[in-house]
């Protein structure tokens, strides 16, 4: 690497800090790649963490000591998240996405790289001191959601099967019942996916009764794992009780009105 | 927002043009941003643009007169792509990958963020010049495939389903022969997930015969859309033909020994 001048430097600093979250990385290794003094490289730092901090980009943690360095920790800042979530309510809101059954069409939502982006780092930034080790989400929704959580967290997905044609080595399957439908249905989760005793992070994209998370839980409790948390994209109104507690939600469905085409969305229960 | 330095509004232009890829900047926007003359926000760019190229991270296009500004453009550098397709082979060659039927367990590399955007990027940078509108790929292992490459080239994520109990609508569905198992399959996908004579890049895991690709080809045409590449993470030698042609693959699975625990994996045609 050649010796490049400061404005290079916060360039390419910037450049992998952000590509790379939540990963340490020692003074001496941007000392070495750009041959600059560690002095040199403690200034540039320290601007980059003013300017991430202005601008609501998120943190710039620096440990001291010999197995010390600096890493970048996602966060959002509250007003773009609140002005972001209503933007999310609003979209929602739109009549055309209303679906036989009173379903909402959601997936151009959970299409969308900007968006999904913008509500990973929310989730990342909501659940940054939990500790988790791993994200857990069950196909196919909730997958986008789960992975981009998993780049700001910068830990691995986990994803659990609603099938048994799994081709992925011995799998743990439990029956449950689904909390709305109240049918019976099953989910797998392959046995080498998850370390024993792991602290997981629960990612989904639509909660009603809760059945579908109740039952991860009751899946994860076959690894001995440890939920540190869950969020939920959008949760629906209802009048049973909930199967599940403490979970994160975005946005919560107030209603829909089939007949005169009228949906309610509300920002969620974001600290719960 | 205030008046920021040069060195500050550095730190801050290459966080926006990195978090939003392919997505066009007029200089006034940042001008106005930072209370700054167009000339020293061009002087800031040309700083990036010569940073980017330098250290492999992309291309910065400048796009001249009133409808102009800049966007960046991801493009994995032909070294950093040669050796991280080395490691990628050398990680599936790994004996304890093999599963009951010579399957090979991969759901620890397509669940890890780090090694999913390495692997978006290539695709983004192989694909870059397609035009395609939409990524698109089928249930459940493409997806995390599909969303790393869609965030690179900031285009919306399709996905094709696997059954019918789908809550988006009406949907198109297919019966297609699985290539290798010559089983009768099915898949869906919403009507309104695509607009007519779209242009779409099929993204997915895993290719031995070629049978789901062709699958989705067939579906496609009636959406009327026009597909401009076809990804896959890895293909697996076959003896008979295939059903599809002209596709790009990362890795090449060469055999898999089972009684002896060998597995073969060489870097797959990228530039098909």
């Amino acid at each position: 690497m050649k010796k490049l001048r400061r404005s290079a430097r916060l360039v390419e600093i910037t450049y992998q800090l952000i590509s790379q979250p939540h990963t340490l990385f020692p003074l001496a290794h941007f000392a070495e790649r750009y041959e600059s003094a560690k002095s040199s490289i403690s200034e540039d730092l320290a601007i980059i963490k003013e300017t991430f901090e202005a601008e609501g980009i998120g943190q710039l943690k620096t440990l001291a000591g010999a197995a010390g360095g600096v890493k970048y920790i996602p966060l959002m800042d509250k007003k773009i998240m609140e002005s972001f979530l209503q933007e999310i309510c609003h979209s929602l809101e739109k009549p055309e996405r209303i679906l036989p059954g009173g379903y909402l069409y959601m997936s151009d939502i959970l299409g969308n790289p900007a968006i999904l982006n913008r509500i990973g780092k929310i989730f990342a930034s909501v659940f940054v001191d939990q500790g988790a080790e791993f994200i857990l989400t069950v196909e196919t929704k909730g997958i986008p959601l789960a992975y981009a959580t998993a780049q700001y967290l910068q830990i691995p997905v986990v994803i659990v099967r609603r099938d048994n044609r799994v081709t992925e080595g011995s799998v743990v399957s439990i029956n449950y019942i689904s909390g709305s439908s109240k049918r019976i249905q099953t989910m797998s989760l392959a046995r080498r996916a998850l370390v024993e005793g792991a602290k997981v992070l629960i990612i989904d994209d639509f909660m009603k009764a809760g059945g579908t998370i109740k039952g991860i839980m009751d899946l994860l409790q076959e690894f001995d794992a440890d939920v540190v948390g869950t969020g939920v994209f959008v949760e629906a109104e209802q009048a049973e009780e909930r199967l599940v507690e403490g979970y994160v939600s975005l946005a919560q469905l107030k209603s829909v009105d089939v007949k005169d085409k009228l949906i309610k969305v509300v920002p969620g229960n974001l600290f719960h």
